[in-house]
């Protein structure tokens, strides 16, 4: 098989003209497909109803400590809540801060009180003429958005199949005192489903920041979030490990239950040093009376322990593990060794990474509209929403059903070739 | 009757002593009596139970604009919420961000983002050498928190019966740029009980601030909640009345559930003008994916309209009303006409608020400690929680059951009893 590279002008053109017939003839059945963000499919949702049969009129509302869920009161979540977090993050109870239904929430607001009012005591990020944070990328599009609302100057760290390329990482964290953060999704890392490597962790942990006020934003979104029970990635738990490495209060770790239970309607929470967890409660004491402890009480007494949850994740991988497999099926079939394209075949979280021949990333998506499909837009996995080689999409399969996918794929893989030629044809 | 001004010092020598026998009998029962927070007792959150078996397993989860609740989506709220919380402000649906399960997250939050990125458009008020707000007082001491953590400057402005003093506040924020938010809790004020005038709320509407980024804090907690169905105050729109005056920008309004249906787990809004309702997008946008849409559906199921949430208050008042009543009772009866006291008598909210001679209210609280009862700390009505007077002591009677509070009102007028004495004996 040649590769596109190796064709010639008239091979090209003329495959151009046959699949640009193809593009018309689906563009003509008026799809209306979206693979835009990481979203839950009904089906999966569907799984997880019984859980709003846990609790009714005739229920024990009161924690396992005696406080009543339907009162004020515990602003850092309910014991029961911590310790199930704690088994989902392999961390110790005492360490975690159950929240309300959104991590990034969670996130913003530590962003936002470092902005106000400074980390632990340093000085307010606003008082300060530069702050910035390291993005690994492709990244996260709602890191990035964060920090760029606040005016944090964002700094691209190229990722690798280990994580972030720690060189970088350790230059400019121990050079650059301006580096407060950088946003790490450890495990699955969204978009390429990539688990940092037990080096790159031991890495992390043993950072000497040259800010007192560094902290890592360690989202582990995708903890448990494996796609096979045979086979998954396993990260090393990263507050244990800056606690051997003498740096306690390196990280804030941030999970939630939002893809394990209801997107939007779980219970979030941050996990990290005592230091840092009276630093939360600081402003937690002002910003809120606490929590939705009902909605925790209801998730602690559906799910009960790891295993449970663990019970709901086999559920919600035997719906998305299928819609991953035909996609990768696809992409090989049609794109393998065709020198147009490399994409990622993750263990667990919710993307597919796909790179595609520099500067065609944004021709692809545009077209993949033109035929019916939206996809997140090029260039959002990257800080400023510009990738620099315009050539990363992400693909988020779990939300459309089998028969939608296929047919996403199908235009998807479609679009790439028209794109590549197109391009190809220019030089 | 005499007043304890009119007593001899023999005569009040006398009654100290025999006070102190029953000060002292009291102390040695050992109780545990709690009045320091505005509180639902259990018996009223019971009433709310039917509520959790609205949603189940089987339930259609979809809210009538066909967006499922369980998944990602809808950033300011369901549009069924809306119109409820609507209804509850007697304002139009399109004015409410219905949000997460607290509202004084949502103060907070409103706070730090004028902090952070200015109001509409104008400065942030972190580039700002001096911030000002103004603080009706006695005011509710979680408002106070919030502009203290941020180090905004409090200007005490004396209430009335009618609201604040709006002499005052005119020239205030007429006159000084500075000053850019006024906290108010125009309905059953805590902890007085007070509602705002008509004439209060026009004056309020018809405010022409100095600065382009005030902005009134109309944190409207006690809408609904009347004590009794054939009495209750009245409280002029003020979102209407802001348009009217020509300034339709110039309140935001926060209320909540959360004295309606489960304390801590109802859900919260935000009503106001579309200019302002923008800028809160912009940094919901970035904040959040999105509120709990399952709770906000909950409520919405079960109460329907404005004549169900009556409903649940009718119920709630059932209960708190005989506490106020009882309080009320046993003031007149042991306090009138003594001169060492005056209380106030609200239709509505959860507070009493009661003033002592000058000089009295922290070894009021302090005394009542030691009998065995815990009040809202003294001073906690007023800025920096220093009441210039040391005279004002919030009584929230809710949270007791009906025996406790006799008990804890005998205890507490019994203090007053004392200490006034003691005061008087200094002179």
């Amino acid at each position: 098989m040649k590769t596109f590279q190796e064709m010639s002008r008239q091979e090209l053109e003329e495959m151009h003209s046959k699949l640009t017939v193809q593009f018309e003839e689906i563009k003509a059945e008026g799809l209306k497909l979206d693979m835009s963000r990481g979203k839950p499919a009904p089906e999966q949702l569907d799984t997880a109803m019984p859980m709003l049969d846990i609790l009714n009129a005739g229920s024990d509302m009161q924690t396992e400590n005696g406080t009543d869920c339907r009162n004020y009161g515990i602003m850092d979540g309910i014991p029961e809540a911590k310790r199930l977090i704690a088994q989902m993050l392999e961390t110790k109870p005492e360490n975690v801060i159950v929240d309300g239904n959104a991590s990034l929430s969670l996130m913003f607001d530590t962003v936002s009180h470092s902005m106000t009012h400074g980390v632990c005591g340093s000085t307010p990020w606003c008082k300060l003429d530069k702050v910035k944070f390291l993005c690994p990328a492709p990244g996260y599009d709602r890191h990035f958005k964060v920090t760029e609302y606040f005016g944090i100057e964002m700094i691209t760290i190229p990722m690798t199949e280990n994580g972030p390329d720690m060189d970088l990482v350790e230059k400019y964290v121990q050079e650059d005192a301006s580096v407060k953060g950088i946003w790490c999704v450890p495990k699955y890392s969204n978009p390429q489903g990539y688990t940092y490597s037990d080096e790159t962790v031991k890495r992390f942990a043993a950072l000497e920041p040259a800010a007192e006020d560094f902290r890592i934003y360690w989202d582990n979104a995708y903890c448990i979030h494996d796609l096979y029970e045979d086979k998954s990635d396993k990260l090393l738990e990263i507050l244990e490990e800056c606690e051997k490495a003498g740096h306690p209060d390196l990280v804030f770790e941030f999970a939630s239950t939002s893809k394990i239970s209801f997107a939007g309607a779980g219970v979030s929470a941050v996990a990290s040093s005592a230091k840092n967890r009276e630093w939360f409660k600081q402003s937690m004491t002002v910003q809120t009376i606490g929590p939705d402890k009902i909605n925790q009480l209801r998730h602690v007494r559906y799910y009960k322990d790891l295993a449970g949850l663990r019970a709901q994740m086999s559920k919600n991988s035997a719906l998305i593990r299928p819609k991953f497999e035909l996609v990768i099926d696809m992409l090989e079939k049609e794109l393998s060794g065709l020198g147009i394209g490399k994409w990622t075949n993750p263990l667990g979280g919710y993307f597919i990474s796909f790179d595609a021949l520099e500067g065609c990333a944004k021709a692809i998506v545009a077209k993949c509209k033109e035929g019916g499909m939206v996809l997140t837009g090029a260039g959002a996995t990257y800080p400023y929403g510009v990738d620099p080689k315009d050539s990363n999409i992400r693909i988020a399969p779990s939300y459309p059903s089998l028969t939608e996918m296929k047919e996403a794929t199908k235009l998807f893989v479609l679009c790439v070739k028209l794109i590549s030629i197109e391009k190809l044809l220019e030089k």
